[in-house]
């Protein structure tokens, strides 16, 4: 989808307006205002530098051929998410890293897809995607499942209690971590098999040439875009920062729960881009890439982020973070992925579903709420 | 599906031979016999209530054009269950009427659609439907189960137990009486715009022109129609609080827990119409008709009926009622809903796919006997 | 798919160079060697018995018509899994006899229609299967999660605890103990039920005349196949029973949990059989055949060998078998079932649908391996 997102993301596209809120909350971080604003002002700044990203990333892919620019892809397209994980890593906030891991899958599969379905619904009737595509994607949210709820099950069974949503850490049994890394291990392979099913064997399902249609703004040179991309994630990073240090002290503030704020606000903004692509594309009725967009990024966040999270989480913080998700998390995920297949099942999508998934979507955001 | 119905339900049909247990049952209920034989002539007694009720609301519907007799359809279609409930809600039997809303859930998707399949199949080798229509409205179950399961994990989370199937009913946190009213009104809001979905922007899924060939009774006038809508109200009404005032002492007497009457004896009760009009449609071949009106009931059930007794909670009774059901009824539905989905998602029926279902509701029958 | 079984399992088949194991794990039980060698001895002893057992069964139904051809494979088909329960029944492991049926349909399932889509699709990149054969014996499944999880449900709203995985046997109360003979009748007679339509009224989607296109070496006669099975039966039996007295200490001995040797290793052993075969289709471009194996094979046990064994259980040990899981294996098959689901629903498959069920049994096993 590089040409289109080129078109999108470039130099004048809407995120770039908000570049003002970099300076911005760098500035009101060293001034010590109240936390709030600085979350406020880094919020609004990650998204530019996120965009800047995913523009940097594109461009060299479309320089590097499909296995590299693949690689690249996955490597940097979760990028933000990413880096924003780390730090709270690094402040030993696990439960907030795990609340905006399910954020991001939720927020994608429920809000993305459900704003998409509903643009893209209204302005035509029925619309079609590739089923294949779709629930081999969705397949993989199954198997994440899977992953997800069985180390809680072990934790239950052992007699140990599911880390509460108000805990910011909680250390497991050596065996949880132990498994968490083999489990980890397993789901990156499978993602890494996949990257090679869907650039190698059946790349025809997953990249039907629609994207060579559309003519971009001049394409970047490769050291143009590694510069830009080395720029970005430096951005990124210190946007990050200053968020994730703000969060415990702005969420209290304003009387939310780091929980939801994890869970909802943090996993809006890091996936603010995906929304704007994801949203585009459908009201061009292009919906098979809207679908790829927010099924593949949950799957990305799922087999890709998480993995290497739990692997990072052996180097830094005082404790190895297992996957063992809280009541909410667990429940949220089984559900939203259930409907994520529903939806994706027959291949065809009207604005109701939009609606369906949009009030799924609200529906867990006010039980949030009050945790 | 108004004409069949007028048809099928016009004076000479099965449930008016049950009329003379209305008279019955008030007799029996002033000379306090035993709550048992109030109990069964009162149940009997409100299934033609229940009948004169839809074929009153569906002459009325067939006289307002098909905005104004949606409306009605939806205010009226559950409105026996919706009075069985108000009462019972009355008497503060909350865990009673939450029983019967999950009871008319299953009984909807496992009694009536499986005896659907199984009739129609067994007249009709394969039988289709429209796999759109069918997967919508079990996508709204999905967002049901949403906001049946959450509340629970929410109550859990914090440490309070779910409700046993034993009490009759059960205070819980003021957040969740305010999540609660969030929750239902969520649900609400969507099962309108889903009535503008299926109505107007879809409505050829939903209403195939078949009821016009059917011929029918006389039609009746909008005054006639008024009236007798506002005598079944009245009967609904007499009927369902003697019934109601007379499950507690009933259930003792014959040993079944009140639990078990209000979710498989009343759920069967309040839905006998919709058994006789979808099994005789499915007999017809005409299996859009049937899955629709079972799976239909279901969501409007969940979407509608139960949202609206949540609200009302609050001016009833003695404390409002939250969405929080017991671990039977939140498997339960689960569960059956994921059957729904299953067998909905092929668009297409066998009569052993209906001897599935039927299987699945003697199951649960038989666990729930137990509790 | 007698005659293609027939050529692959003759006398020159694989499973039969295992041979050998049988006297050799009859000596090694006599001369009390440690009990871990016993143990492999006749793990590896048990897969040609069964295999035999297979073969003379596929020879007696290809003798006697698809009406009794097929009680047949029903009754012998599960034959070793049943002896082995049997045999753990009768030694009171009744909950090794659990783990064992949940780990024979997760394997059948996951590793089995895995293996089968991953080496089909390897050679053939998108294979078809009969989505109505496939999604009818899926329903099944769904059937009998619902049979396993709502008893649990009792269990635990009643205040009593599921078995932990590390018992070897637990007692439930007389309630659950009846509430299992009845859902054990309701599963079995539905499994009666669906072989009449797939034998008589829907036997077109089940046996697609291919395997007539195979020769096989020649047909037995119905004398030598009765002696064949009558032998095969004493030597699975012989097999079984050395194979379970060995279970508890050969486990202790290798430092696995009982429950994870019959959860993963007895049931990789007691479905070699059906592995290879339905590889041997799948590689064949016979997808529905490896299929209907696969998830076919898992019915059969959840609604056929699960309640006979519950019923036999009132007969032999202690205290009857209730149909109560532990954590790990309710989680594990419900969302084995709602992954077949999700693979079957679409009728096609292709290699990297196989690696996600393999991963999926992949990270079960993991997980069971630190219970």
């Amino acid at each position: 989808m590089s040409a289109v997102r080129r078109l999108l993301l470039s130099g004048d596209g809407w995120p770039y307006m908000l570049v003002p809120f970099i300076p911005i909350a760098i500035v009101l971080e060293f001034a010590h205002v109240t936390a709030t604003i600085v979350f406020a002002a880094s919020a609004l700044g990650v998204i530019p530098t996120a965009a800047l990203m995913g523009k940097a990333t594109d461009e060299l892919a479309a320089r590097s051929g499909p296995g590299i620019g693949g690689f690249l892809n996955v490597t940097f397209g979760n990028a933000p998410e990413l880096i924003i994980a780390f730090f709270a890593l690094n402040e030993g906030l696990q439960e907030v890293v795990k609340a905006s891991l399910i954020g991001s899958i939720l927020g994608n599969i429920l809000l993305v897809m459900g704003a998409s379905m509903f643009v893209g619904g209204l302005k035509h009737k029925t619309q079609t995607f590739d089923r294949t595509a779709a629930t081999t994607q969705a397949g993989l949210l199954l198997l994440a499942v899977v992953a997800l709820v069985l180390p809680a099950v072990f934790q239950l069974v052992e007699g140990g209690g599911l880390p509460g949503p108000a805990e910011e850490s909680k250390e497991f049994s050596r065996d949880l971590e132990i498994m968490s890394i083999a489990v980890a291990a397993v789901l990156l392979l499978t993602y890494l098999v996949g990257l090679f099913f869907s650039l190698r064997t059946h790349a025809h399902l997953f990249n039907p040439h629609v994207e060579d249609e559309e003519v971009g703004s001049e394409p970047w040179s490769v050291r143009r875009a590694v510069i830009m991309l080395a720029i970005a994630g430096v951005a990124v990073g210190l946007m990050s920062e200053i968020l994730v240090g703000s969060i415990s002290e702005a969420s209290a503030d304003i009387g939310l729960s780091p929980f939801f704020v994890g869970l909802v606000v943090v996993a809006i903004i890091g996936n603010a881009a995906e929304h704007w692509v994801a949203i585009y594309f459908a009201a061009r009725n292009k919906m098979h890439l809207a679908v790829n967009i927010s099924i593949g990024s949950s799957a990305q966040i799922a087999l890709f982020a998480a993995p290497v999270l739990v692997l990072l989480s052996f180097f830094i913080g005082d404790f190895p973070m297992a996957l063992v998700f809280n009541g909410f998390e667990l429940a949220a995920v089984l559900l939203a992925v259930l409907i994520a297949i529903h939806v994706a099942n027959d291949g065809e999508s009207n604005w109701f579903e939009g609606v369906q998934l949009l009030a799924v979507y609200v529906v867990l955001a006010v039980v949030f709420f009050f945790v």
